[in-house]
């Protein structure tokens, strides 16, 4: 088998355990975990570079900034992406290292850079805030905040208020020349939570804003920028689906971009979910020959690499 | 002139006023203010690499973290450093990058690593814990944290009762490969509140601990590990002094090891404050031939490069 050139992207499973306790230390252990898969690549003599997702960890960081207000200042959302960067990002580089060094790998070197990437201010999402983040709260409490803290608060199917920021398409890795000066030595871990977003003011001039990017598409610019063959998209399933949760449900795995777009416009995927995952996939494979995209799950990531397992999309 | 190689360590000045609040927008237009000064030093063609400091901030975000505790679990002061890095390292990077691009150097590269630091689990100072973190409380309080985190307390002169961690040397920088690889192309920032704290359990694992390393020592380190020629601590003060604040202060200009250490020993520089950096300092001038410290205020930086200004030890 040829070696690869791989941008991984990590879903939130990877990180947290589905019921567990959001502490520090059970993150540390499923993370280590997910080291285990990512380190079989890496032995497999693939080149890897890590983008990870952040939804509750900065939800947790942004609560608790909120909790202390009356003794220090709250943090701005962007300022709690980067701190999510540093927390998840230490644990990944952290438990790849220990697994790689279970296989004799202890050489090869692991880091994760603090990236920003910058979004355009005239995308379409400005317009309309989706994303919601951080925890319910009243009608009277959330126009304190749109008054004292300038968010946008929206009702949420009558479960109470929430703040909504905007989801822009990610357009450029501010870190990217470092990324390259490393990728072929080094596992980098970069565009944690789809990256700090941020605009460009003028030439080398960029300010955080408060928005979230889609991690898999902020993986798949990383992966079409440094010229990756492979964006490998993992998750909590093995493939993607057609018609899922019904009877007829039909697991993918050979697809062309094409079927993936018609799929894709018939609804068959979820929102927020598998949707951007599919678009993440599309925008890479269609992006040059020879580029291929899988999605299949975190415990099948090794596996997948021989084209087994997984919804693959090319061509 | 010739170039460096110069690791720089930035004091707390650089990242906050005194007297400001310290909201996140305050600390962006400081730390802004600082990147003209370290720009000026790339402009003049030498290399940096750039370690800060992360007291109040680590306390800010340890305090954060503990308001929120009957929400969402606390974190543990290792990931709290990790925060700490994230934060202030995208202010520096995002400044960096905007003071290099009004020189027309927007073509360097700026990065955070997200950095671990190994210190010995036998080092003297866990027996004796002295840094203390976060905010002041009652005895009951105290007795509460001992007993359901197993922090340690100690009460300070009379003003209550606050969290102490050990401050150990600095031994080892876990990502110090990135740093080789990165140093001759791109402007570093790393080791940031003198690193995350880590102990070594076995080859290639490490483990976060609750300590804080102090940045100057491992600006020191990364100098001495890097093979810098020149490591630059910047603070408040043009000079450090012999008999400070007495009618009979002395600014030192240029003074060998041997005469540090003497006036050291003699108890001149101020324990947490001047003394870890000239400790520092002549921890690097001593460790080859030619290696130079100076330690000086953040607005003379460009100026001592010609040796002109600030405290220079060597030899």
């Amino acid at each position: 088998m040829r070696h690869h050139k791989i941008v991984v992207a990590l879903g939130g499973n990877a990180l947290e355990e589905n019921g567990e306790k959001p502490t520090a230390e059970n993150q540390w252990k499923t993370i280590r975990k997910a080291a285990d898969h990512l380190a079989e690549i890496s032995a497999a003599g693939h080149e890897i570079a890590i983008v990870h997702g952040n939804g509750p960890q900065i939800g947790r960081i942004a609560l608790a900034s909120e909790a202390a207000a009356d003794q220090v200042p709250v943090m701005p959302f962007d300022v709690c992406g980067a701190m999510s960067q540093g927390y998840i990002g230490y644990h990944i580089q952290q438990a790849m290292k220990e697994a790689l060094a279970e296989k004799k790998l202890e050489r090869i070197p692991v880091v994760s850079l603090i990236t920003q990437v910058v979004v355009d201010k005239t995308d379409p999402a400005f317009q309309n805030p989706v994303k919601p983040i951080g925890s319910f709260c009243s009608r009277e409490e959330a126009e304190r905040l749109e008054q004292e803290r300038g968010y946008i608060m929206k009702e949420d199917a009558g479960r109470g208020y929430r703040r909504v920021v905007p989801s822009p398409r990610p357009r450029e890795i501010v870190e990217f020349e470092t990324l390259r000066r490393l990728w072929d030595s080094t596992i980098v871990i970069l565009c944690g939570g789809g990256g700090i977003p941020v605009v460009r003011e003028k030439e080398g001039s960029f300010r955080g804003i408060a928005a979230v990017i889609d991690k898999d598409l902020a993986a798949s610019l990383t992966a079409r920028s440094i010229g990756a063959d492979m964006l490998m998209i993992l998750t909590q399933v093995d493939y993607a689906a057609i018609r899922f949760g019904t009877p007829d449900q039909e697991d993918l795995h050979h697809i062309t971009c094409e079927q993936a777009k018609k799929y894709k416009e018939e609804g068959h995927f979820a929102a927020g979910s598998m949707e951007p995952k599919i678009q993440a996939a599309i925008e890479f494979a269609e992006s040059a020959p020879g580029r291929r995209a899988v999605i299949t799950s975190l415990e099948k990531a090794g596996q997948a690499l021989d084209g087994e397992i997984g919804t693959w999309i090319e061509g």
